[in-house]
């Protein structure tokens, strides 16, 4: 009997065991998944501990209040607005007291004082004295979100706009105002006209309300016909004065509702898209017009120069040939927004020469933070080296403002990489100041999205800073571009040239592979488009001895037995280079492995994954490459590198059955 | 008018050029089909020089004659009987006389003088004086062909005897005695009752009558219940007499139609097929019938020592448990064909223990030459370095004869990869002189196979002296055995357990993985498989510091620390020797496409193929088994190697719908 009842107590107590186990590693599990990526860089756990202090009440100085109260670490903080200041968003912070003209400059001030919080284990301590002024007043994101909830070149999911939810929106605006984004173009520059109609209008008034007290306004991208589509008018001139009144009036409705509205960013005569032009009139009369209609309201026009057409021998030179006659017409709240390269997006381009021609128009920068020609979210690439390339070339004061188009979707992580993260922080980071390193940057970022263990590890840091060299390596070096997949733009389709498809949508176009060798030539001798450039860069891009080897197949129709640098021949060399390339992704991956002690289990495991999706890719990308190039050179694969594992014709058969909305998968194996 | 016609011989001209030039490319691409490898290694054009003299006319010495004067480059051959020379299938050559005991003798000589002319460019000139005799008196392919074509663990196309064609029964031949092979087992070891019935035999003796002259006889395998299911009796006991009287009538059966029958190999009481066991009689009894009924006719039986039990705790106990009590019981005419490991033709086994222990009972070896556990005829694994492992152990004078699973097919091939040829030629070659060595063998292979340049390559012939030893790195390391696919034995499935699958057929009852180790203690305190080898191969087996690091895990069940002679602990080093055969896989690659220039298009293009399909299943095979044994050693991937590329759950989940009669297309990935 005695035994029978210690039996039992056994059993109880061996089930409590049991339960107790079972909810601690419920508990784990929990805390594991609860690290996944939807707080963005903004992960700090609460202190509640500060007192802030501040005499003026506003719903932005609100949230810097109450940021600073949950997370600062210390017991007091001071929040002053001082006339004197300059009349920017800028701030001051000395000590703990943060000193701003404008409301939303103490929302930036105390995130920046949070920031220097979460990397001050890094070395960056909160300073004495800080002042801090933003390069550009406008620093934007483009969404290229489409009202069915599809993003185009989105790999993150579907639109956050669609059915915004008050949280996530929260969590954008805070991760946003963090940085100091204060723009956000609602909708794809491939507009649908129906973004005017008014049903529309009404959603972009409540994400307008939700953003405001973050800084953010909002922007439309508007449709050049919608007078046609929306307001049923029989054209869209823009010099008809119905078409002017249309617009006048559907701006003053939009101001109705959206007091602070930003302003139009106008796709025109491009792609297939309407324009200006479809009535005889120039790119200037039509976003002069629109320009007009918004001065009254402090509205704003960026009008994009990505045009080219079929016909040309060169797109690279069409954006210069278009804009360069129109410089100095446009008006004052019109600015020019241009690519930064003069193609499209590619893993590396040279600047497009048209930031430096254009002498007497108001100019902004487009990047692309959506990866949408370097590996989607699957590959690990940190951009931040890529713009900062630009900005070696551009200089930063001769541009007005800068855009980037968003990577964000409704995955929980936002940006289906968790690294792609980086490349929203880094953009906002540099619109406000194009002077940090990509190295700081990085630097900051993995202090906040990673504990301390990991974000302090150099290794990492070299993987971010490597990723870019690393994905043109395995994508396309020595300067080959847009030798991608005819529609999704993420693997390899050098061959890719349907009958019917016009010549600039096809890689053959842009490779020109042959017998004698590989790349465009646009020396004097060909399309002459580095004539474009400042006199002395084109004259260095002339000569195939003095152009950069990383821009060789960009400017030159570099001959395969070409002598390199290095003293390898050219072809010797490509195949080096994408042979490096695969080598850097599979370290990558080996890097990522050591990680796995120091990084919550679900972000580690995501991350992984992608990163061998990555090692896979960039072989194939060799691969495919290679093989296709090789039957032009018709020279072997050097003997010290890993040769092909793929096949030539097999791979040539192969497509992702995607389109320009989704995230593969995988590529070409699993 | 002069000018018109000018141009018009111009055009006439230039359109008879690009004539002749069309056809000399359709030459050369003929040309260059035409190397499909359907000749093997006998590939010499026709010199028709020599002439040859002989006294005594046989067809056996009809066809050395033609094959010395079509091939040999000499002015003159004689070719001698001499009742003085050892009674065997030897030869001598002087010069250019050839001498030998028996007519097949003189056809060996001839094959010999034709191998030096090919090699001698390697230095193997036609010797003033060689003899060479026999080790083996039998050296016999074994066929695993089914009467309905399909060929069980056949990996290039369906059975050559379905359908014999009278030309490629003629390569067979030429091919087989070329390297001395004087028997063919033309069924499979799991024997259909069917094979003893007379429209088989028929089918039997029409085979054998086409390889007689080249001096192979032909054998059958027999399943042991054929009195019950061919015969219509009720049983098939071996003491029984009416089951022994249609033995003897089935026998004499044989000999009227095949005079020079060889006799009968027997599976019995192995894996599903009857035997003497299933009616109370031992191995001896049913193979002592056999034996007794095939004598009056100079028949042998080869009884297969291939058994094992699924109760038994160690599946390589069991052929010692079950013949040790029966040595020196059979009948002089039954050989027991002991395949060379204890468990089945893995990569890297230890020698069956059963050779060095049988002292009373005539032996021979069976290797497989058939790519079964070795990357089929997808990999290029030259086997002869395995079988040169297995005699550095088991001295060769200790066994009868020796037989290889054939790996032959109808594939125009023969073998489905060119260099699956070279291990038919070397188990030939090591069948008529195992002194040879791996080295000696692979360039008499090549010097035959190729053309000089390439074959001349040591590189090449690095590649196929280093390739089974990377193949067992990169498919089990270090002791490891049998964690293949459950049925097609091709990839990896250490995980391959499912519910109902008796244990030894699953890897988990192989590689024991657990938190501690890794590996199969055959040790004293495991399940004392040592024992069965002499006392200092157990010595040094039992003690883990002295067991030889290739087999670590097949004698012990390795800590994970356990601290290897490179200093690594085990599992850095299981790592390690997975990577390395990544790493061998991709190099024989690389040499392999710097032989283009010197090798024929069709079969350069064919074994790139399989090289690339090799270096992408050396991949699989790490991420597959690394991935898996890490969940349970808890261990980090070495980070000086490359880490895996694939995932674990997705590898998991695939499966290549083949079974055992098939050469997969390719493995994970293509």
């Amino acid at each position: 009997m005695l035994r029978t009842t210690n039996l039992c107590k056994i059993e109880v107590i061996n089930t409590m065991k049991k339960l107790i186990l079972s909810l601690f590693v419920a508990g784990l599990a929990l805390a594991a998944s609860a690290e996944d990526g939807h707080l963005l860089w903004l992960r700090s756990q609460p202190v509640n501990k500060a007192k802030v202090i501040t005499k003026k009440s506003s719903p932005t100085i609100q949230i810097a209040k109450e940021e600073l109260e949950t997370y600062y670490n210390g017991e007091r903080v001071t929040l002053k607005l001082d006339g004197k200041m300059p009349d920017d968003d800028g701030y001051r912070i000395d000590g703990t007291t943060i000193t701003a003209r404008r409301d939303v400059g103490l929302l930036y001030g105390a995130y920046a004082l949070l920031r220097m919080q979460q990397t001050s284990a890094l070395g960056h301590q909160p300073s004495a004295l800080l002042e801090s002024h933003p390069t550009y007043s406008l620093r934007l994101l483009n969404h290229w979100d489409n009202p069915n909830g599809t993003v185009e070149r989105g790999f993150a999911g579907r639109s956050i706009f669609l059915n915004p939810d008050p949280e996530r929106m929260k969590i954008y605006a805070r991760a946003n105002a963090s940085i100091g984004i204060n723009g956000a173009v609602l909708n794809n520059v491939n507009a649908k006209p129906e973004a005017l109609k008014t049903e529309s209008l009404q959603k972009a008034k409540q994400i307008a309300d939700q953003l405001r007290p973050y800084g953010i306004k909002v922007y439309l991208s508007i449709n050049f016909a919608s007078p046609i589509k929306v307001g049923g008018l029989t054209t869209a001139d823009p010099l008809n004065a119905d078409v002017i009144r249309w617009w006048k009036d559907k701006v003053n409705e939009i101001y109705k509702m959206i007091p602070d509205f930003g302003g139009f960013l106008v796709k025109a005569n491009s792609e297939g898209e309407p324009g200006p032009q479809d009535f005889g009139r120039t790119h200037a009369d039509g976003a002069n017009m629109l320009g007009k209609v918004l001065k009254p309201h402090q509205g704003i026009v960026m009008w994009r120069a990505f045009v080219y057409a079929p016909q040309s021998p060169d797109r690279a030179n069409q954006a210069y040939l278009e804009f360069m006659p129109l410089d100095g017409q446009f008006a004052d709240n019109v600015i020019i927004q241009i690519k930064n390269g003069p193609v499209d997006f590619q893993p590396r381009e040279p600047y497009s020469p048209l930031f430096t021609a254009m002498k007497k128009t108001p100019m902004m920068v487009e990047f692309q933070i959506t990866q949408e020609y370097l590996g989607a979210a699957n590959h690990l690439v940190y951009l931040a080296p890529m713009w900062k390339e630009f900005f070696s070339f551009v200089k930063p004061a001769s541009l007005k403002a800068m855009a980037g188009v968003a990577n964000i979707g409704d995955d929980t992580n936002w940006c289906g990489h968790h690294f792609a993260q980086s490349n929203w922080y880094a953009f906002g980071r540099l619109a406000w100041n194009p002077d940090l390193t990509s190295e700081q940057i990085a630097e900051e970022w993995l202090a906040q999205s990673f504990d301390m263990k990991a974000a302090a590890n150099s290794q990492l840091l070299s993987v971010m800073l490597d990723s870019r060299e690393a994905c043109v390596n395995y994508m396309m070096p020595l300067g080959i571009h847009h030798i991608f997949a005819g529609t999704h733009h993420y693997g390899p389709e050098p061959w890719y040239a349907p009958r019917g498809v016009r010549a600039d949508w096809t890689p053959p176009y842009y490779h020109k592979a042959d017998s004698i060798g590989l790349g465009f030539d646009r020396t004097m001798n060909g399309s002459a488009n580095v004539k474009q450039y400042p006199e002395a860069l084109c004259r260095m891009y002339n000569d195939i001895n003095t152009c950069p080897e990383n821009l060789l197949a960009w400017f030159h129709h570099v001959p395969w037995d070409h002598r390199m640098k290095s003293g390898r021949t050219f072809w010797d060399e490509l195949c080096h280079k994408y042979d490096d390339g695969v080598r850097e992704a599979r370290h990558f991956l080996t890097v990522w492995d050591s990680m796995q002690p120091y990084v919550d289990s679900q972000r580690f495991e995501e991350v992984q994954r992608k990163l061998r999706i990555q090692a896979r890719d960039a072989e194939w990308w060799r691969d495919a490459c290679l093989l296709y190039f090789q039957t032009f050179s018709h020279r072997p694969i050097p003997q010290d590198m890993d040769h092909p594992v793929h096949n030539l014709d097999e791979m040539m058969k192969f497509n992702i059955p995607i389109g320009m909305y989704e995230n593969p998968a995988q590529g070409y194996t699993k």
